[in-house]
């Protein structure tokens, strides 16, 4: 079973990461770029019948900063 | 208008923060994990109108190394 969680900061914690990249965009010649967010992908190859509660507990200890970071679970083909 | 790039590692190529994430959470007790990939959420907020091959040209110049990630965009409530 595949899944993918997604880690992204929470809405008005600064991203130095991603104001790098938008300098980087518009300094490469790139128009209309208004905002950009930087977060993290990470996909998982876990066992049949591993439950979404357990996904969140690896995200709560492990994947994701809570303080910080917001995480999403998307399950693939399960 | 919003769109989100993931950048992942093409497969093949070595991944050692995924291998890192996985030994840890073996490390933490948790059982059935058995691969884990890590990658890259972009999330931009472009000016309407933005188009996705220009998306897609921002991903080859800037946001993707081609020669060892994929990258996939996703626009949101466009």
């Amino acid at each position: 079973m595949k899944a993918r969680v997604f880690v992204t900061l929470k809405p008005g914690v600064l991203d130095p990461q991603g104001k790098a990249i938008h300098h980087a965009l518009e300094g490469l010649g790139f128009e209309g770029v208004e905002d950009v967010r930087a977060g993290k992908l990470i996909e998982l190859d876990l066992a049949e019948g591993t439950s979404d509660d357990e996904i969140a507990e690896m995200c709560r200890k492990l994947l994701a900063n809570t303080v910080i970071e917001n995480f999403k679970i998307e399950r693939l083909g399960a």
